[in-house]
């Protein structure tokens, strides 16, 4: 068993950086591709086999340190009671916005075995084929980020609805946040039971508030969930989008691992989060459809400066592109093992 | 003549910290919608009567104290020899997207007042029409947003054509660069020579690369840039959007202002950017779209912050949006000026 990603979550030494990319499964590779041409996005989601077959494809092909369940994070969403819909055009979408206090009373807080069992399924298949191999990831949204999709009924440039809500009336905004935040809990806690070894709670939108209003009206529902989930006894990873202006505030959410993305300086995200919490990133997945010479020269770079974080893991800054060469991706993962620290 | 917003560039000491609003010429004002009704918005930018009118609206209807020339930062990439056109539903679109060295070489560097002489004739009535009122502001896209479009024919969600470039051909992304530093500082000495008294450069964009990468790639252009501008005795903002991660390399920038979007907390970029600048900004445009009590309470907050900055103009961190109430935007103005300094 390579436990080189579960050591570095809790800052114990390791003989190297694990390494793991967010979407690693996914449309730069043709084995995904392969799967997709039978099934619709939201049919993989939900099929045991498939999913797990997938989740597995990057451990396989690129050699990285750590699975992550192959899924989405607008599922929960649609158990909580929404339409959910995957355009080719639009990304996601969620029939019926919710804007008003019937809306979010209408809302379920589910049992995941109940109705989300696929998830559950998933993960039991994945810990048996991976067993002597790498650690398993379960994931969920963070409640900001589904609290956007959900009240802007999906993708937004501006996030006005979710904004207006939050300035007009930040009581109906703290009601919808509770109950995604129970959601969240129990969501990420049946992960963990059916046998999730780590969680990531991805939080792709936080970076667009105020530090002020991301402190007040966002950052309370994280520490809540942290805290519950951490009685389980697995890691738990934070990552942030555009975490630069909130990384003092992220520093106390009670995290096991705090993952931030590129448009920050490893050197002084590590210096602003201190020695307590371990550090994910943050290549730009750009620099992936580059040469090989810039992905050696961006990947050292990235390594020297999180030498001196807890423990590091090294990952994107966000989700591999499509665009992505997978050579280019097979390359990282050989220069994460490779490097050698001073 | 209220010259409040000259003295904060300068960090001279003002009465009340003067303000201005991004986009304050704009689709949320009924009188610009009335003039933009006529004609569509590339005829009203290169119409210099109308152009004139609507960069007016503001200075009577909200009472900021300073006006922006209204025009487009595409402009000067049409003058280069590109076309430009805007459509309602994908925004500015630029025809051939430059990818090629011989694409680079075909560009022109424009001599303003021979290729976009309404900019300046603009600029001329416009400094008639505010004698004794306020100080008339300039501006421009920095080069590293300009070359986005430019390289992406339009907007764009992953930057996935420019940092290709970038990481591929960083001696052609250079060239391009070059080309376009040398038309941004003609077009802005144009600026200046015709009565512009402060001018600004947009980087939009900045945000969205690696700090290594700004600071190797595209910020040596920026500090080239005003350093040509600063000779001419005007004060020069740079504006960098999604700026938390890079603020502690825009302040050697030699501007004498750095505007800030409102992903990061004014307290924490005015210690990064310490005491040889001014700041501008920083209210989250959305705020707008909140009660008055929340506009009153986020405002407040940041005068309070910048209070320690050199100087402060007040503005939002990004653009107004087309659906803020004009009542709110008068709201903001007001309690800007209504703020006693401690």
């Amino acid at each position: 068993m390579n436990n080189t990603f579960l050591k570095a979550c809790k800052g114990q030494k390791v003989k190297h950086t694990p390494v793991w990319l967010m979407r690693q499964a996914g449309r730069y590779m043709k084995e995904y591709q392969l799967v997709r041409s039978r099934v619709d996005f939201l049919t993989l989601c939900k099929t045991p086999d498939l999913a797990a077959e997938v989740t597995l494809q990057p451990i396989n092909i690129l050699g990285v340190d750590a699975a992550i369940l192959f899924s989405d994070i607008l599922i929960p969403a649609e158990a909580m009671g929404m339409k959910l819909e995957f355009t080719e055009k639009k990304g996601p979408v969620l029939g019926e916005p919710i804007r008003t206090k019937s809306a979010i009373d209408r809302l379920i807080i589910p049992d995941t075995e109940d109705s989300m069992p696929f998830v559950l399924d998933t993960i039991r298949i994945l810990r048996k084929e991976l067993e002597k191999k790498v650690p398993l990831i379960g994931f969920a949204g963070a409640p900001f980020t589904l609290a956007t999709y959900m009240i802007e009924g999906g993708s937004s440039k501006n996030f006005v609805n979710v904004k207006r809500m939050m300035y007009k009336n930040p009581g109906l905004f703290s009601l919808l946040m509770d109950k995604i935040t129970a959601t969240t809990i129990e969501y990420l806690s049946a992960q963990i039971h059916a046998g999730a070894q780590t969680v990531q709670l991805f939080d792709s939108w936080a970076g667009v508030l105020t530090p002020h209003d991301y402190e007040n009206l966002v950052f309370p529902h994280i520490k809540q969930a942290i805290a519950v989930l951490k009685k389980l006894k697995v890691p738990v990873i934070y990552f942030i989008n555009s975490c630069a202006g909130l990384l003092h505030i992220a520093k106390k959410s009670g995290a096991d691992v705090i993952g931030i993305d590129w448009r920050v300086d490893m050197g002084r995200a590590v210096r602003t989060l201190g020695k307590k919490v371990s550090v994910q990133g943050n290549l730009d997945p750009c620099i992936l459809l580059g040469t090989p010479e810039k992905i050696q020269e961006s990947t050292r770079d990235i390594l020297r400066k999180a030498s001196s974080a807890r423990g590091h893991i090294f990952n994107l800054g966000h989700g591999i592109l499509p665009e992505t060469p997978v050579e280019n991706a097979i390359a990282l993962v050989e220069a994460v093992h490779a490097y050698k620290k001073k």
